[in-house]
């Protein structure tokens, strides 16, 4: 770069802009897919893929370098020294001199090889606990940061709303205020290590019909103000996000990635975000191909520009075509200005990130990485004991201290795999690269409960695979658990991408039974008469009404949501009784697919009634989860009234009362009793985890602002209305253990930056 | 009443309103349900029905007699009589002298005993017939006024969006188009003989979450406006409705019947309509009891006065709480001028029915009625004919000439219950009296198959029941499939109402496999391996995969959507060939419950696509049916181009390719290649049927109006933009048998009365 170029600093970014030509400034706002060299993927859409080489593409420098670490498995060390040399030659021969910008998947971890894989996001709302979150945020930041990246593509914000949806592993609840406060943790961490974390998917991409990827979007405005957009409003103003990804989603007719309502009025004007709006991944294109709303590929990014798009990703299909309009004069009026914007935010970020400091890519890259270390392996062990939520018990778990016989049976038994969420790197390379050996050194649960219970006969049989109709392994099993004290059939999904799996991105279902003879498998079982333990290491929640209950299949359920690498130690330790399970449903354990959507979340009508015949009620609510000791919660009190805008206490008293340690998720909900539009029967205020000793108490007290309880009003603006808020703590959204109301005076319209988003709690020994 | 107040007839209404007390105006806003005598039946919500008597209750005058003739078998007549008394009692006894108006349901013909039951609105829509429907709807007004009723609540204008929810047999498809131009044309009918129609159930009923009775609406308004709002504009408009029903829905939070958008706004100062909007039956108390919108009934009734709501049916359970706070001067400023608006359009309707008039109820009641005579079964006979629709057929029907020996078997071969939408009248005395006897005199299948083949030798068998689990008769019903030379198997619904039943309202499903037993029962039979020809009998489409196709267990499939009295010789003659099928799915027969909604009006991402391993492509489209003879469509032809505004000019020859006469439906349908918002892959434009001897060829004209293609732009006002638009005709909306296209030019927006809402067609031999 220039020297004569960084005489002001303030005004480097638009003094670089006003140097470019139109294919400069036009290169800053693309990618491009590196894979090991000029070979290009793009696995979405094979038609799209530019076949330009990559020589070619950076002749005018490059906006950002797209998967150079995620798509093989090749050591991190060399792609760093790859990409240092890379940077220093964009800095070196490109005429302006600018590097590029590296982003990388990073949701359950970074996707590199020999990377860590963290537990998925639904199993972090499992656990209920940001701390938890940002500490891994922090943890797979610093990795990139070693690495030469800059920017990470999580975390995804979707608030769920239908388990047919593929994707729902890689969100992290059905509750906007726990997607809002355990998102905006992951973004801290990310960010605190110096990497900018991208929300994902702005907006409303889960709602999509039917739970079918990429499907129309029915959603009134109140419901995308009330529950889509708060986890980012919360992401962009208190966690500081510095990128944002539009949703893939067409919502009433009209696509994100060409709306500036969402991508601009609601995200910058109103919520003051100044970061750069990265495409999903061929989105921009999508407006031509599959939206239909621009006749080409010029109109596509004119579109996406207007609405807020800054940079094209994974490369420029699009804003490429665009630059050719640019120069023969045939484009929108006002497109070089558009370009422009997006530029000056492109170049800003890289100021921001220190790509254009004088020292950048002067150092050496790093001869060798630990991305799997033990800092790593602590916070990916905790997330998951965390989140493995333990659904029934009858008493058969913990297991015996002399466990005698188990029969460890089903195809999830004995499998890495089926521990990791669809944007593992593992998940990412087989949907590339399917012939690909991967190395797992993943231990799975069949090893660890080997050493956690050394003295046990374990007898494993698969049973069955994940997906087919093999059902050819049943009998094995069955007399496998004939055998045995206890069988403990572990099934579940294998997550995958687009066709390779039972769930993961675009592996949608119209069936939320269990994937394949599975549940043929654990009904043979159970036909034993041995106490079967459930165990289910799954992306969604399924429909398990066959196992649950006194006449169900299974004398206990643990669900896992993929819980990563140490997830097979943390099962197995639960199993055994060394940990007491803590983690709680983020999401309603759904009945049938034919009963979808459902969210726990819903006026009266969206329950059931005697004005219909089907019964959406969830076969487990949102917040349940059991332990291996007991807990009361009384005496919740609550002040008489507050006024409107002002923050109030509740406070309550939690006692465990079982003989042994536990940790209590205290879960405050409310339900606004008549307001002027139609209010959910319960909705989650707050929560804290509260750690406590065999018949030890405490009384947690939450601070709650009343802005917890604004909604869209009729006037569309947000608003804390007066009247009665009926208040409540127990296990589950669904349990009133100890209830109280409080009247809320006056109302106040709730609209501006200072508006608080979070609750807050203490814990005292009581 | 007065001689005095009709001094000026333009004002009578104004004078009488000027004169009213409280009291009077509020008895003008309410109906009372009588069920012979003092006995009040409400069971919809037990706890909500008024135990006024019938004497206090009318003491200040009555707006609306509910359910004079639909609550039991009674004679008609008889009901006339009573009625005749108290009408001329009101004159006589209330201050006012104002009788009553008279509403009762006519959906599939008047419910009151004796009276003609004919196809459910599926079939009408199946039919695509709306010439047929006019004078179905003018039979039934003519036996209403009769009678002495004045209003009747139908048709129903709901376009179907989830096959899920029980009240699909009584809405006419999936189409807008399709259910505006056949509902229109029962509008008219109806009123042509002097009965105010009622449209229901504006608007968005049918997109409850998850096709759940009353479950909440996401809707954007793209949507509402282009999808649920024409066929409402289609019959106020170009029907001259006199009366809508609100919907029970809550939209995006904001419950219809509170909501000023759509009664008053839309309706009233956009579509021009002038005439009276009742209350769905406990719609203004739901507001406080289920949307929990309104603190209390008091406000519940002001909140759908506000709206524009006018009358509450079928009592006043809200209403008349509102005069006890007028009365006191507790309610809100502006409730006594909603008051007034309201009665004044009741007064005015009351005066345009006549009932304000000085000879009204001079005449004597009849003394004798026939409300089944010949010309109910013509038309009844008729409507059923053109409705059923061959799905599949691999040459087993007609059946030979000589049938031979036939097993007739399945629970809806010899049940009259099985030809009945739900809204028949038999279903609504079962509802309320479930006791009772009612003494059908409707011929069943095995009745009208015997007449139909005098010669064959036809056994019948049960099978199963529609409902549970018994599969005892199923043996016996193998048995008389192995000794026959082919086997109908008719299966299905039992319409019902509230958990009474498979289908109707309140009977909503989460799957969408045939109910009980019936499918085991077809493939029990399936497997003897005589020909079987499966006969649907259902209120609602169901996932048919294991009996379509080649490796499917029917030979053949006809589907008969609830045919009404006449509908069993109807099928019968289809049968044996006598009739030549010519009905068409009014609506996409579905996957599987877990893939709906679905729409075959969808964008491109709304079917299937690579990026989601879901498939919502229905098993057969929408438009499908099969007849005895084929029909070619060829040489679409249309004007290369149109002015956006203009109406073209589209031409298509058909001929009969088969050796006997039948009747083509030739269907229209468009794509806009490229919008502003995204479009559906397919819309129907306009359909004609069109009867053909054998060899026989004619060329059908449409002419088109660019209107047509409107819909709702970027900018929330409705728009014909320019471009291509491709056009097909074909044999379902996914057949494009012969296509072209045609370029519209420039753009205009089309928000006036004045714009064309119907294409017109011409048949020319060829």
């Amino acid at each position: 770069m220039d020297e004569d170029t960084r005489t002001s600093d303030a005004s480097l970014a638009e003094q670089l802009l006003e140097r470019m030509t139109t294919d400069e400034k036009i290169a800053q706002l693309v990618g491009f897919w590196v894979d090991q060299g000029d070979e290009v993927v793009a696995p979405m859409a094979g038609e799209m893929a530019t076949s330009t080489a990559y020589a070619d593409a950076v002749a005018h420098g490059l906006g950002h370098l797209t998967r150079v670490y995620g798509t093989r498995p090749v050591e991190p060390a060399e792609r760093a020294r790859w990409l240092w040399d890379e940077q220093r030659r964009l800095r070196a021969e490109t005429r302006l001199g600018i590097p590029a910008l590296v982003h990388e998947e990073c949701l359950t971890g970074l996707a590199a090889w020999k990377a860590a894989t963290f537990p998925t996001p639904l199993a972090w709302g499992a656990a209920f606990d940001p701390d938890a979150v940002a500490e891994l945020g922090r943890v797979i930041g610093e990795s990139m940061r070693e690495l030469g990246i800059h920017q990470g593509l999580a975390p995804v914000l979707d608030v769920i709303r239908d388990p047919r949806w593929g994707r729902v592993d890689e969100c992290i609840g059905e509750d906007p205020y726990l997607v809002g406060t355990v998102g905006t943790a992951y973004v801290r961490g990310l960010q605190d290590a110096g990497i900018h974390a991208t929300l994902k998917h702005f907006v409303g991409y889960s709602a999509s019909q039917a739970g079918r990827n990429h499907a129309p979007v029915q959603a009134g405005e109140r419901l995308i103000e009330d529950v889509f957009l708060p986890p980012f409003e919360m992401a962009v103003r208190d966690g500081g996000v510095r990128s944002v990804m539009n949703s893939y989603t067409e919502i009433d007719g009209i696509p994100v990635a060409a709306d500036p309502r969402y991508l601009t009025e609601v995200l910058r004007e109103r919520w003051g975000f100044d970061g750069v709006v990265v495409s999903d991944y061929f989105a921009v294109a999508f407006l031509h191909s599959m939206h239909a709303v621009a006749a080409d590929l010029a109109e596509a990014a004119e579109l996406a520009l207007r609405a807020g798009i800054d940079v094209e990703l994974p490369s420029g299909d699009a804003f490429l075509v665009l630059a050719e309009r640019l120069r023969t004069g045939t484009a929108s009026p006002d497109a070089a200005a558009l370009v422009d914007r997006a530029v000056l935010r492109v170049l800003r970020q890289k100021e921001e990130l220190g790509l254009l400091a004088p020292e950048a890519f002067l150092d050496e890259p790093p001869a060798h990485v630990d991305l799997d270390g033990p800092q790593h392996r602590a916070i990916a062990r905790k997330l998951a004991e965390e989140s493995i939520v333990l659904l029934a018990n009858d008493g058969v778990l913990p297991l015996a201290a002399d466990a005698g016989r188990i029969a460890l049976i089903g195809p999830n038994a004995d499998s890495a795999e089926a521990l990791m969420g669809c944007y593992s790197f593992a998940n990412h390379v087989l949907a590339h690269h399917p012939d690909l050996p991967l190395g797992f050194r993943i231990p799975t649960l069949r090893e660890e409960l080997q050493s956690e219970l050394p003295d046990a006969q374990i007898r494993v049989e698969t049973g069955c695979a994940v997906e087919g109709a093999d059902v050819s392994g049943i009998p094995a099993a069955v007399d496998a658990a004939r055998a045995a004290d206890v069988a403990i059939v572990v099934v579940g999904d294998r997550a995958g991408l687009f066709g390779r799996g039972t769930v993961g991105e675009g592996n949608d279902a119209d069936s939320l039974e269990l994937p394949g003879p599975q549940r043929q498998l654990v009904e043979a079982v159970a036909t034993t008469g041995t106490p079967v333990v459930l165990v289910m290491l799954s992306g969604r929640p399924y429909a398990l009404d066959w196992a649950l209950g006194e006449t169900g299949a299974a004398a206990a359920v643990l669900q896992a949501f993929f819980p990563g690498e140490e997830g097979a130690g943390a099962i197995a330790g639960i199993l055994s009784g060394r940990v007491s399970p803590s983690g709680h449903l983020p999401v309603s354990l759904p009945r049938s697919a034919g009963a979808q959507p459902y969210s726990y979340l819903h006026p009266i009508l969206g329950g059931p009634s005697e004005i219909t015949s089907a019964d959406p009620t969830p076969l487990l609510p949102f917040g349940h989860g059991l332990g291996y000791t007991g807990f009361a919660r009384t005496e919740l009190d609550a002040q008489e009234s507050v006024v409107a805008g002002d923050t109030f206490t509740a406070s309550v008293r939690v006692r465990n009362t079982g003989d042994r340690a536990g940790t209590d998720l205290v879960q405050l909900y409310a339900r606004d009793v008549y307001a002027s539009v139609t209010r959910p029967v319960a909705q989650l205020l707050a929560y804290r985890r509260v750690p406590l000793e065999a018949g030890e108490e405490a009384v947690v007290t939450f601070r709650v602002p009343t802005a917890r309880l604004a909604f869209t009003g009729r006037d569309r603006t947000r608003i804390v209305e007066p009247g009665a808020v009926e208040l409540w703590v127990g296990g589950s959204c669904a349990d009133r253990e100890t209830e109280t109301a409080i009247e809320i005076v006056g109302a106040v319209h709730v609209v501006t930056a200072a508006d608080p988003r979070f609750a807050e709690s203490t814990v005292q020994p009581a």
